[in-house]
């Protein structure tokens, strides 16, 4: 078989899986995730040996320290993938659960029902871990997976997915329901998101290369967890103290993720004795305040942003700080600039609030909070699978329900249509 | 500029459009969409006269005599756009509905809230009256729209958007809110799905042709409207006037059409007794009947049905028969060879019932009730801007709430993350 054939003939094991998975009652697949979680704690060894062949050729290869750490597997980070799947079995089933239902005056009785989405192809990097997350999330929903992890963690990833497959195989759970694709060609990804009437959704999680990567040669749909380049807006009617509290916590408590704040906005109107205040407490934070003209007419040695900046996710100890008129320039510059993640407005003026929650077109619009909570945990979803930066289908942190699609039962006594 | 600078300069002017849409009130709308009825009830005759350099053209190119009905401007198909207005504007704005809130230990309030999905690109073929009733429902539900009709019918479709653009901007529909791509090249349609960021949705309806087309080359997500091969299967508990009824509706009342069925199956168990009696019954109605060797078997002078015949949209006086083992059967074939649009399912026992409306995974599943009724008006939704036979992100009868996404407001009080 050529890599065509055999990416195809992946897919069609995974929708015979998903048919069998997408009848399984919520009892079966708690008990199912229950062996699983057991086969990882059973085979700690197994998995700590085959990450040790993943960590030698990655330090061969010369990969960074971060990298390294990333792909590390140790006792604690097993404890946590089990931990994780043990929390997902507390969860409670989307499947089956009747979303609405209505009788039409021909006494057709229309229900319609979440069901599982079928297949779903799975790609991401480095992290092995991001192996059992996915599968345990898209099993309790009863989805068949296609992982594609990334090529530097292959023996790590085999060896959860073996370990997962093979402990849900003792419950019932399907051949096929989790399956890793062997090869590390990137031809594959292609090969998979082509997968028209075969795979029903791709999730690629990593870097903004292997998303678009993605997104170009996909046919089949495609929800994309890009970056997030968030705002905190400070209203001039705000609680100063409140705003810098918020903005200490949205840049610094974790800079690297991507519900962090990359930059600020801040009414005119306060901006003389906010922006001294804020100066202060990032530098005391060791975070490097980039100004516009405006900033820096106050706060004079403030390095210049650049156009760029605006645009810009650091990651990083770094922060944009621009002055505005009001809240109408700080949604249309939000809007033009942010990544429509996550943005927050520091205000007490109820007319601000409201015209920045209705106008500012993000996932999630803070009144009064830290970006930070954009989160399947913080949301309390109880886990996640990502954070969408798409419309459709789902939108910011996407959780069990997010991983359902519905259909309509229509139950009749006879009806025809005139 | 160049073709791709034009499409792009059209989705930025679509992207501000939508911005204000999303901030119009109901009432607002229903005005907009009351000005736009009036306006195409004042064009009459600059309609119907755009409408006859089409259909000049089409004539002389020509085209068959279906392509210049679906073409033909007339009076009372005038009437019926208008109508469609009026109805529209009659139904409930799913814009700003609070679909859940909740609220987290920390005192965050979360509150899920409907929006508009945005910027909407739909690509239609030689009817007219496709460009007003998709975009009533865009307008009506906040999301601006680029439409990209057939050239044939360009004229036709140019003089309904002007006048609709006209009427509405009347009462204060923003500038751009509906723009009609003004080139009939190809090539347009591939710019418009790959407006990342910029186009939020692509719609394509038509042929099959068309539609494959726009999901080859999207980077956009795309819902599409594919073919209904729609099954009706015969239990050996079914009700045999009522099968016979069903089937003789769900086939001949309107055999063109994506939701009229292709095939029926029936229980080896009833075969010898209802295939007799439902091959008289088509006949009557002068519908072709193709038989596998089993229904043949039986009703000798079948036409053979071919292995190609079960994939098949006839949309014609045209219907394959064949007999299976059980319901397990007919829900794998289905599964197999339907198109996971309508399928219908003719017994009393409930257990077969269930069995099908759990296993069958088509958008729509009946009991007891002809297929024809997967339609946004038969559901009751007021009005469809088409059937996706997609999973994601909507499914089945698309009506207004399915134009629309949603977007987390959280209302916090200095909430910061531990």
């Amino acid at each position: 078989m050529n890599l065509h054939e055999e990416i195809e003939a992946m897919g069609r094991r995974a929708v015979a899986a998903a048919r069998k998975l997408a009848q399984l009652s919520a009892r079966r697949k708690n008990s199912i995730l229950e062996s699983m979680a057991s086969e990882l704690d059973a085979r700690r060894d197994a998995l700590k040996a085959a990450n040790a062949l993943d960590m030698e050729a990655a330090n061969a290869a010369g990969l960074s320290k971060a990298m390294l750490d990333r792909l590390l597997l140790t006792d604690s980070r097993i404890d946590a993938m089990i931990k994780g799947i043990r929390d997902v079995v507390g969860l409670k089933d989307p499947v089956g659960q009747q979303i609405s239902k209505w009788l039409r005056p021909n006494g057709l009785e229309i229900i319609k029902i979440r069901v599982p989405i079928g297949v779903i192809a799975m790609f991401y990097e480095s992290r092995p871990n991001v192996t059992a997350d996915s599968s345990i999330l898209c099993i309790k929903t009863g989805n068949a997976v296609i992982l594609r992890g990334g090529k530097e963690a292959m023996h790590s990833n085999k060896a959860i997915a073996d370990a997962l497959q093979a402990g849900g195989a003792a419950k019932g759970l399907p051949d096929n329901a989790i399956q890793l694709v062997g090869t590390t060609d990137r031809e594959a990804i292609r090969e998979l998101v082509q997968l028209e009437g075969i795979v029903d959704l791709a999730i690629p999680r990593g870097g903004e290369g292997l998303i678009r990567a993605v997104a170009e040669h996909a046919r089949v749909p495609v929800i994309k967890h890009y970056k997030g380049i968030c705002y905190v807006y400070v209203h001039a009617s705000a609680d100063r103290a409140m705003a810098l509290r918020i903005i200490e916590n949205a840049k610094c408590q974790r800079p690297g993720v991507c519900n962090a704040a990359e930059h600020v906005l801040m009414d005119a109107a306060l901006a003389s004795e906010f922006l001294p205040e804020l100066a202060r407490m990032l530098r005391a934070r060791s975070v490097e305040l980039r100004g516009d003209d405006a900033a820096r007419a106050i706060v004079p040695d403030l390095k210049p942003a650049t156009d760029a900046d605006w645009d810009t996710e650091y990651l990083d100890l770094i922060m944009g700080v621009k002055v505005v008129q009001d809240v109408d320039e700080a949604i249309a510059f939000i809007n033009t600039h942010g990544s429509h993640h996550s943005d927050a407005i520091i205000a007490t003026d109820p007319a601000a609030q409201r015209a920045f929650t209705d106008q500012v077109d993000s996932a999630t619009v803070y009144v009064n909070a830290s970006t930070r909570f954009t989160d399947g945990a913080e949301f309390g979803l109880g886990a996640e699978i990502g954070i969408s930066t798409d419309k459709l289908h789902a939108r910011g942190p996407m959780g069990l329900e997010e991983l359902t699609t519905y259909k309509y039962v229509i139950q009749g006594s006879g009806q025809i249509r005139e």
